[in-house]
């Protein structure tokens, strides 16, 4: 059984996000529907990190496998181009990719890459409206730093986890690193919060970039985001982001 | 009479151009409703260039005189709040300048940047899909490069402006220069072509790069920018590249 991956993109406004739902456009929904349309049976895929509704992505990852005479059938760019025009337009088949067999865009990933942007000017970006939040009051990037580095290695991060989720299941993370810089971005000064981790609990990358945010408007102390960690209770913690300045960057394997 | 400047920001999507019309939304129409509710009179606006129906801009420059009264009603945060309150949600007032009195952001402009962005790519990209003209047959940007060269300099353009509106006048312009380059824009690979000049006629960077896309694809050699130059009639020329892809980038007093 040959595996395949795919790297997708996707603008995550117009789906209720990744996950297969009945009746909803979901992006694994478009996909599954394609592959079934290509190899006339049900194909079931697997894919690095669902995203929520609203959230995007740039590098999100996808396996399956095929029958050796599935796998026959059309060469890669064929496959790309039958998937990009059965699926919906906001999402795009950007590469082929060919891991060895068994091979699982979840349980192989060794570190996911989120991105989050936020326009920290009194006024809507141009490009980046779709994708980013703005946030008209100054955010103090330096205390906002010092706040992410409590964050940083393994924790238990209840509190940053949706707590219907987080109910009864292992919530011990590993925050590899937080960058959080200005970035120029077709001629327009944002701010983009690089997170980087083995894997992440629901909505934990939203929660962490709200409790952030709190600090850098200067609501909350950087220690504050110390003892919202030890608290362990999703109550403890800042505002979810929105959805929309999130995008699921890179999965590395 | 003080002179203001703003610098503003849009997308052309939404908008039948900058240039005023009755009963269409355009920038200006919005930009000068704003400024006669906040002055009580009709507020003439002069821009830096008049950009077409669903061409965006990044650094148009408009400007308009006050009376000195009316110069010392609110700050230049104030005013900047309330214009963006008062206009379409897809224009910013990014910016507000004092220049000397007498300045025209028309007249007084030096040079005028636009920069066009193809996506080459053989699926919608995810950031900058409504910023961009997607090609899926690969170009080659060295032959593009040696056509954009019989361009640089002073020279009589009149086969790349629309013909009705360079009947009768002076079509010759000063182009300084015409960049095509590589760039990455929220991590994925875009081709910009940058265009420099004195000013310009009415759909002339359009048809520039319509003209070298032609090259780009092979169908023309480079040599035929210049035969279309000394043609003297639109009709040489390639296609108009579809205004999304365009953004009036800067300009330069």
């Amino acid at each position: 059984m040959p595996t395949f991956a795919l790297k997708l993109s996707y603008d995550g406004k117009p789906f209720c996000g990744f996950a297969r739902q009945p009746g909803m456009l979901t992006v694994q929904g478009e996909l599954e529907h394609a592959l079934e349309m290509l190899y006339r049976r049900p194909v079931q895929t697997v894919c690095a990190g669902r995203t929520d509704s609203g959230v995007h992505a740039l590098g999100q990852v996808v396996s399956f496998d095929l029958t050796e005479d599935e796998a026959g059938i059309r060469r890669d760019d064929a496959l790309m181009r039958s998937l990009n025009a059965l699926t919906h337009d906001r999402m795009s088949v950007c590469e082929v990719l060919h891991p060895q067999e068994g091979f699982s865009a979840r349980f192989d990933a060794k570190a996911r890459e989120y991105r989050y942007f936020i326009a920290n000017i009194p006024y809507p970006p141009l490009v980046m409206n779709d994708f980013s939040w703005q946030i008209t009051s100054p955010l103090d990037i330096g205390a906002m730093r010092e706040g992410a580095s409590y964050l940083i290695g393994e924790h238990d991060f209840k509190s940053f986890c949706m707590a219907v989720s987080a109910a009864g299941k292992p919530t011990c993370r590993n925050v590899i690193s937080i960058d959080i810089d200005p970035v120029e971005v077709m001629g327009q000064q944002l701010i983009c919060i690089k997170v980087v981790g083995s894997s992440f609990l629901h909505s934990m990358v939203r929660t962490i970039v709200g409790t952030l945010v709190a600090v850098g408007r200067g609501r909350r102390k950087p220690e504050w985001v110390g003892e919202v960690l030890e608290a362990r209770r999703r109550e403890a913690a800042g505002e979810n982001a929105p959805a929309q300045g999130l995008i699921f960057w890179e999965v590395r394997y």
